[in-house]
């Protein structure tokens, strides 16, 4: 089936935001969203953005039932090994079932890989504009080294897809144990901050 | 012991590359280091910065014999959850031996927390001056949700560190495993790009 890789706009963010929204049922955890497409839109869209998006397009004709053509999407961002340098974290790669075994999710991975290695952040001032780019997309080399992801390990078909792609799993391989402050431990701990 | 926590300047670039190494040693993995003070200098010093870094600095009565005052770094970037929303990781935490026990390594990832917490980034007119300060701390609030690392499952010293803080376990509590492609897996995958 024929589909397009492209720079998720602002106006995509519903989307998005539905297909969040199928990912964290497919994941047993739908009570755990609480960003709103509007949330997206304020952090991937303006100024310094938390993330970047593609998003997967089949044409009109492939349209699901309910109507929609945005039928997948990989949301990432740039982060930083003080071993090895620049790198880049995909949080979340989803393809709607019906549209899944044709490529694209192999196609949004891949080209967030080459987004990576190829382009870089630049000002933009179009940053609030509706056409908004991410900034990956404007231009120069980002020349990251690493692309990393998370897996529960109980998402097997997830796990062996990567596995598949020449993923190394670090947390089997070398016992890297991923920890979180939140909530009430993080607001303390941030207390505990010296003055300046 | 006093000492003093601020946003690491590119001059002390050669101060956390120095640092970097030796939590190297101490993780048995020092020829895994290939950034130089240059490429941090590059990376976490110019627009768009890929890290910001926090550093604790001793008063001159307290150098090491090497004459170092600069003894501990915490460096850390802006991650999101497509549930949660804006977040920060700490990439590394490390205060050297001999200094060690005196709060200074939950004074640098307290002030990660309340960065993360009190911040947001800006343009900076100075991003390539010696006196560059880290965008977290020129204004605004950041309000992130999370903070996040990983750590070695043998490093049951900085395990139980930061479990004591009240760190969750994601690995053990949930099960997610941490991903990685690299060096010919990463350039395999980006040539599997489609064409724009």
């Amino acid at each position: 089936m024929h589909f397009k890789v492209r720079a998720a706009a602002k106006e995509d963010c519903k989307d998005i935001s539905r297909m969040i929204m199928e990912l964290a049922v497919y994941e047993n955890m739908p009570d755990q969203v609480k960003t709103s497409h509007e949330d997206l839109e304020r952090d991937g869209f303006s100024p310094n953005p938390f993330y970047e998006c593609l998003i997967a397009e089949v044409p009109d004709e492939h349209k699901t039932k309910d109507g929609y053509t945005v039928v997948g999407y990989a949301l990432y961002f740039y982060t930083y090994s003080t071993w090895k340098g620049r790198s880049v974290y995909m949080e979340d790669l989803y393809v709607m079932p019906d549209f899944r075994g044709k490529g694209i999710g192999t196609g949004l991975m891949a080209k967030v890989a080459q987004v990576g290695f190829m382009f870089h952040c630049m000002a933009d001032p179009n940053w609030n504009s509706s056409i908004y780019l991410p900034c990956s997309l404007v231009g120069v080399e980002k020349q990251c080294v690493r692309l990393q992801l998370s897996v529960l390990d109980w998402n097997k078909p997830s796990l062996d897809f990567y596995i598949a792609k020449g993923a190394e799993d670090l947390t089997a391989k070398e016992g890297w144990h991923f920890l979180r402050f939140h909530g009430q431990t993080l607001d303390t701990l941030a207390k505990e901050a010296p003055k300046d």
